[in-house]
């Protein structure tokens, strides 16, 4: 087998870096946390928000930051539970952004209610690359990966992985229908990031969503401590 | 609800234009026909090439060239099969890039025994944005989506979905275990591609396998034909 490598250019993460910087400061002023919840697409983001949403987040006030290339259909279903939500589109040029970065959260900021709520969950466009390269201001990074995709996530999209500090393992029901291996997972998964947490869940019957959710309301009191 | 949009930068994509059109004249010169398969990560690319290459494909030799940010587990996967691979890496960059572009496959090109295959199928990165966007030289275009992912995918990934003129449905082994509406997707795919063909698998039960050779096996044979 033969192999070859591409470089790849960095110089456009520096100008992130420092937008990212003025994001955190208008959250820390406001007193809101924020989670950058990233995965490949059909991971069950929007799904786990919203069982979230419906077993209560405790004294916790969550607002939602939609980042899709196109349409409202994610955010139509969070609104639907009565939570603010913003949709921030990155289409209008030729296929859209596969991300989002800190400048595309700093615009959506004037239409965030960032005085009404404590917990600020950015769910970023599906995509196990690029959401990882691109800080945007949050306190936390949390991702999804569904059982549907394969133990070898974690060392195909390694960044992403290493990334985060939580792993949300979905789909769990479908687990005696696949050839999937929960414990080759955790060991990928711990292979590239031996600090993250793992939970399993399953928005359809429901397993794992309390765990899920406590983990959502206890991050503003968390807010401050090293990410 | 609010509603942000940011706009895009397209430079790149004239360059990329010129180069794909200096690989499509070495494919020609070659005789090769070539695939740009695409897919979201775990939608099963991987496992559908395996199933077709055991399948058999008539005449047609195969080669493969595998992109991914990092690592060979799918290169070493089809090498596995006794048929010509080429692993190409993303990942000397910070995180990687999320797609292949024109540039990347050109320098892989010398890698490639073009003189002793009839087909080169291009696996692609796990993504449904960015490689929709950039061509590499192909005559052709096909993307898996598994049913794990939902059916509103076409909608919120419409240029993908638009610019393949395949749309393999994978995993339906699952259907009886999921809450998913296969003439739902049908009609997503419908509204933003009437041109797309549609076939669907399961790498796993073997159902549809058949078609999906066939289909490849004949794409020599219509090489030339406007893609």
């Amino acid at each position: 087998m033969h192999r070859v490598r591409i470089p790849v250019a960095e110089g456009v993460l520096d100008a992130n870096e420092t937008i990212a910087r003025a994001n955190r400061e208008d959250f820390d002023r406001a007193g809101v946390a924020v989670l950058n919840l990233m995965s490949a697409p059909g991971s069950g983001k929007t799904a786990l928000l919203e069982r979230a949403i419906e077993a209560g987040l405790g004294e916790t006030r969550i607002g939602v930051l939609e980042g899709d290339v196109q349409g409202s259909l994610d955010a139509d279903r969070i609104a639907g539970l009565h939570v603010p939500v913003t949709q921030l589109n990155t289409d209008p040029g030729f296929g859209g952004e596969c991300h989002l970065d800190a400048n595309m959260v700093r615009s959506a900021l004037p239409e965030v209610a960032l005085g009404e709520i404590d917990l600020l969950v950015v769910e970023n466009v599906g995509n196990l690359v690029c959401p990882a390269e691109f800080r945007i201001g949050e306190d936390a990074r949390a991702m999804v990966c569904s059982v549907a995709e394969g133990e070898d996530k974690p060392l195909k999209y390694p960044l992403m992985f290493r990334s985060c500090e939580l792993v949300v393992v979905n789909k769990v029901d479908l687990l005696p229908h696949l050839d999937f291996d929960l414990e080759k997972l955790r060991a990928n998964v711990a292979a590239v990031n031996p600090e993250a947490e793992l939970l399993t869940t399953s928005a359809r019957s429901g397993e794992g969503i309390e765990a899920w959710s406590e983990w959502l309301a206890a991050l503003p009191a968390r807010r401050g401590a090293p990410a």
